[in-house]
């Protein structure tokens, strides 16, 4: 079968590799769509020290499977494989399981490919009304999800969103079920655009912005946008770490301690949800599809997803 | 009165200044005992930019004040002074008063002075069971009650205690009163000696220490403190700021992201729960006491204070 291959060398190259075999417990899942997150990019410059085949997001047809009811099913997977013995698995924290692997992150080969493996239990079936351009985007929108696991919002909390990329926008739509008092900060009028046209409120990054939030999400990556959370958010208030950046970020911590702010790092969420918004149309994802290309052409599509202004980009196989 | 004040240009002095007029629903108090706070020593080096009357820990006697149940008391006092009427004070934060007075930080003369002044509701009568050379301790020792405001402590958590200074001692007593599952981590074989004498487990900074604690307080300061704590502390596990460091520090976020993280601030906290510990002996202090100064050598205090080895260092008035 074809597969997107990161080497150890650090070259990402379509090759043609074995089928996957599936481990107890596990389903062999045909892929029909992949899409392309940032953290595939920053796989491919050496975040994690990964190698072997990248991509996490996807929705196939489970070709085998010991239940026989998942068979020929449309699914969605989380992505962490875990142990269910460690300490962490049995303090109900599976996601920091010690021994886990993750599809296209860590130690278990990924999506961008023509089949996949996954235990059986990391599977969730598609719904119907969710196409597959709409039902790859799980797993980034249950991501923006766990937010919502981690600090309470009400109905009256200020947020602000910094970031109008795929991840950004994800959090602002999510946060936005939460509270209509919120804005998300971006760069670009167009990625802005497509929430405003949700009727979600956005603001140019040089704009001056109103301090004391409730909750700030940091969702550009950088540098600055850590330090325009520290300077947005209200004194014990919280900011919510939303993308990993793989090289280290000089802080003044003073004012956080002072102001006695929460930051707190947030990762992969609840499937449950994000299917739901999804499939209701709580959360729109299709707009924000900028190109697709096809797994025979998946390392352009993994260029493509690297080039400005580009927002998703989905691999067809 | 005599007063060490730190001039706008830098310099410490013991000076001759006019005794302080209490303006309304404030109490004039005429100081018996004086703490040096790492925090006097990073104003005198710059950090907030103050200038005036350093000291903000201190035991007194109340000479004037519209209460009259007030006069003649020996108390102790919060220091900051806040307007009730912004934002913060609304929101029954008044430690974040966007108007705040800090008792020798913040717009407001200090505590190594023969008298201060403080709003009448910012004293606490200082119990007769707690000498002056331990109710000094009470503002430091409610700073590390304030981790047991924010952070849930159970009995059995895993704390680590990054610091075996001052504020690292007083925090490893306040937390051991709610769990003995503690360590407290410090460079000073003696410091350290302090705390083993009262059953609490020590360890030096060079040793190997289990990972996955539940909560970390960092109180060294340093940059290599905050890493450790990152390194010490488990998935979704509380990393606690209590120091402030007046220079940026340059950190990877990828790991307190992947490991979600919570990192908090600290600051202030609560008297009535310090003056309790104080008083019942719960907390123990005097043996932190390395040395004594009178008013008119607080120069010589502030600078002793400052040497490699010593802790707290008291002004007799």
């Amino acid at each position: 079968m074809r597969a997107l291959v990161l080497s150890d060398g650090g070259e990402v190259q379509v090759r043609e590799v074995p089928e996957p075999e599936p481990g107890k417990g596990e389903a062999l899942v045909k892929v029909l769509v992949a899409g392309v997150c940032n953290t595939d990019l920053e796989l491919a410059r050496g975040y994690m020290n990964f190698s072997g085949t990248l991509g996490h997001e996807f929705v196939g047809i489970v070709e085998h499977a010991a239940n026989p009811h998942l068979i020929g099913k449309r699914v969605v997977g989380e992505i962490n494989c875990v142990c269910h013995q460690c300490h962490y698995c049995r303090m109900e924290m599976p996601h920091h399981c010690l021994d886990r692997s993750v599809l296209g992150i860590l130690n278990r080969n990924g999506a961008f490919a023509d089949y996949l493996t996954l235990p059986e239990e990391n599977l969730h079936l598609a719904p119907a009304s969710a196409r597959d351009d709409v039902a790859v985007f799980t797993e980034p929108t249950a991501a923006a999800f766990r937010i919502t696991e981690q600090v309470k919002i009400n109905d009256d909390d200020r947020v602000v969103i910094l970031g109008d990329g795929k991840l950004g926008q994800l959090c602002a739509q999510v946060l936005w079920l939460h509270t209509k008092n919120l804005v998300c900060v971006g760069k670009h009028a167009w990625k802005l655009k497509l929430l405003s046209d949700l009727g979600i409120k956005t603001a140019f990054a040089d704009e001056p912005l109103m301090r004391g939030a409730d909750v700030v999400v940091e969702a550009t990556g950088s540098h600055q946008g850590f330090e325009r959370a520290l300077e947005l958010v209200r004194p014990e208030g919280t900011v919510v770490l939303k993308t990993t950046v793989a090289h280290p970020t000089a802080l003044e911590l003073s004012g956080p301690v002072i102001n006695e702010i929460k930051i707190i790092g947030s990762r992969c969420g609840p499937f449950r949800p994000a299917l739901e918004a999804l499939s209701l149309g709580n959360v729109g994802v299709r707009p924000m599809v900028t190109d697709t290309f096809s797994l025979s052409d998946a390392d352009q599509a993994l260029a493509r997803a690297g080039e400005p202004g580009v927002m998703k980009v989905l691999i067809h196989m």
